[in-house]
C-alpha cells in the first residue's frame, strides 16, 4: 500500500500503527522518527521500525506516507518542515485529539490537499513504544476531518491503511469533532485532574487517599495520563472545552443547590438523567 | 459467635455478609428482612438466609446481633423502632456510608452502648442480593467508628464478626470518616452524576456520546450507582460534601483560568500535581 512509510514519534499510537501495518503487510519499511533516545531503541528492537532518526533531517525523502504521532502542538509546529521535507507525492497524516488547528495547519501547509487530518479513537493507560500493541486499533474508530481543500484520493489512500489495521472510517466535520471530544474526552480529563487535585490539597489529603476504593480510583487512570500531552489538548482545544466546562460548571452548581437546600427531589431528578446516559454510551471491548 | 443474626436489607452488602458469616461459621441462623419480595425470594433460593421477613414484625427477639444494610436515611429512621423489637443482649451494627448522623441516632436508641457504627468499605459496580458474593469482604477495610457512648466489648464482639469475613478493622471518629469520604468517595459521584449529567445536556448529547471512549467511561461505572441511595448520602453528609466541593470548585476555576489564559506553566503545574495524588492511593485487587 505504501513502500515506505514515516512515523514521527513513535509512542503508543506511533508505535502500535507501524507494528499494525507491518503485521498486516500494509508497507515495506517504516522510519521511525523521535527525539527520546529510549523510544528509538525501544522501537527497533521490537521491530517496529527498520531504522530511525532522532530528528526529521533526510530521512522524509523516500517516504510515501509521514504520519505525524507527536503531541497535537507539536504536530502544528513540525507542519510547515514536514512539507519542505517530502516529495511531491508524499501523503501526509496525523493521529491528533484536536482537528481544527491542525487541519487549519496542514491545508496551509500542503495547499494541494495532501494533508489528511485524522483521529484514531484509541488509547489505554500506559504510553510509550513498550506499550504498543498491534491489535490497538482493531475495532476502532478511525476520525477522518477532510476539508474543502483535501484530496479525495489522498483520504481514501489513507483510510485504506487505517481499514487495513482494522479500524472503522467515520468522517466528521473538524470543528464538531473538536467540539464532541471536548464533551466526551478533554472535559472528563480536566475534571478528573481537578478531582485528584482538589482532594490531595484537602487538609490531611494524602492520608483521605489512603481510604480511597472504587469511586475514586475509577477517575485515577484518567488522571494518571500523560500531563504535557494534555496540557497541549487542553490549550489547543480552548473554545470547546470553555463551553463544554461552563455546562459542566452549571450542573455542578445546580446539584451544590440541591443538597445545600436539602432538595431530595431535584437531586433524584438529576441522578437520575446523569444515570441514563451511561445508557448511551456504546459498549465497546 | 451470634447464634442469630437478622441482616435489615438483603443487598449486595448484607446479602454478601449473610453469605460470609455462614460460610465461615460464624452464625447459626440468619434472617433476612427485605421489603422487595425480589430480594427475599433471591435471598432464601441462594440459601444467604434461614428465613425472611418483610419488615421488622416480631423477627428480631431472637436476635444476638442487627445489621442494618439498608440506605443511610432509612437506618437513621429505623434505629428507634430496632430498639424497641430486640432483647436487651443484642448488639446492633450498620453499614452506612455516613457515620456521624447514624451514630447520633444510634446512641440516641440504644443509651447503654450497644449500637456499633461500622462502614465496611467494598463495593461494586451491581447490586442487589443477586451481585452478593461471600469473598466481598476479604482484604477489605471495615471501619468502625465507637462514639464515647459506644460500649468496648460491643465493638469487640462485632469486629470479630468483620475479622471473621476477612476485614481489617480501623477505627476512626465519625466526624473525620464524614470528612475523608466525602473527599475519597461521595465527591467523586457527585462529580461523575454532573459530568454524565452535562454532556447529556449539550446540544447533540446523546450523538456527542456515541464517541465516547475510555476517558468517560471510567466515569459510568460512578454514575451508575443507585441515584436513591446516593442522594440519601449526599443529603446526610450535607456539610462536609459541600466542603470538599467548594475546595474542588476552586481547583477546576484556577483550570479554567489557565485555559482561557493560555497558561501552559500554570496548567503543567496543576496537572502533574494531580497525577502524583494518584500514587497516594493504595493498590488493592
Amino acid at each position: 500500500m505504501f513502500r515506505e512509510m514515516a512515523v514521527v514519534g513513535v509512542g503508543l499510537i506511533g508505535g502500535s500503527l507501524a507494528l499494525a501495518a507491518r503485521k498486516a503487510g500494509l508497507v515495506e519499511t517504516v522510519t521511525g522518527v523521535d527525539a527520546d533516545p529510549i523510544h528509538r531503541e525501544v522501537a527497533l528492537a521490537a521491530g517496529m521500525v527498520d531504522r530511525v532518526a532522532a530528528g526529521l533531517g533526510a530521512d522524509l525523502s523516500r517516504a510515501g506516507l509521514v504520519v505525524l504521532a507527536v503531541p497535537v502542538a507539536e504536530i502544528v509546529s513540525l507542519l510547515p518542515e514536514v512539507a519542505r521535507r517530502v516529495e511531491d507525492g508524499c501523503l501526509v497524516t496525523d493521529v491528533g485529539s484536536v482537528k481544527g488547528p491542525i487541519l487549519a495547519a496542514g491545508d496551509a501547509a500542503f495547499p494541494d490537499g495532501r494533508f489528511v487530518a485524522g483521529h484514531p479513537i484509541a488509547g489505554q493507560e500506559r504510553s510509550g513504544p513498550a506499550a504498543a500493541r498491534p491489535d490497538l486499533f482493531e475495532a476502532a474508530n478511525w476520525i477522518v476531518t477532510p476539508s474543502g481543500l483535501t484530496n479525495a484520493s489522498a483520504v481514501e489512500r489513507v483510510s485504506a491503511l487505517w481499514r487495513g489495521v482494522g479500524s472503522t472510517i467515520v468522517s466528521m466535520e473538524a470543528g464538531w469533532h473538536d467540539e464532541v471530544f471536548a464533551a466526551v474526552s478533554h472535559l472528563p480529563h480536566l475534571v478528573a485532574y481537578a478531582l485528584m487535585d482538589a482532594v490531595l490539597g484537602l487538609p490531611l489529603g494524602e492520608e483521605r487517599l489512603q481510604f480511597a476504593a472504587g469511586g475514586l480510583r475509577d477517575f485515577t487512570r484518567v488522571a494518571g495520563s500523560h500531563p504535557l500531552m494534555w496540557r497541549d489538548i487542553f490549550l489547543m482545544n480552548r473554545g470547546p472545552i470553555l463551553r463544554a466546562l461552563a455546562a459542566y460548571r452549571e450542573v455542578l452548581a445546580a446539584l451544590e443547590e440541591a443538597i445545600r437546600d436539602g432538595d431530595g427531589k431535584a437531586l433524584t431528578a438529576r441522578l437520575a438523567r446523569a444515570r441514563m446516559a451511561r445508557e448511551e454510551i456504546p459498549h465497546r471491548p
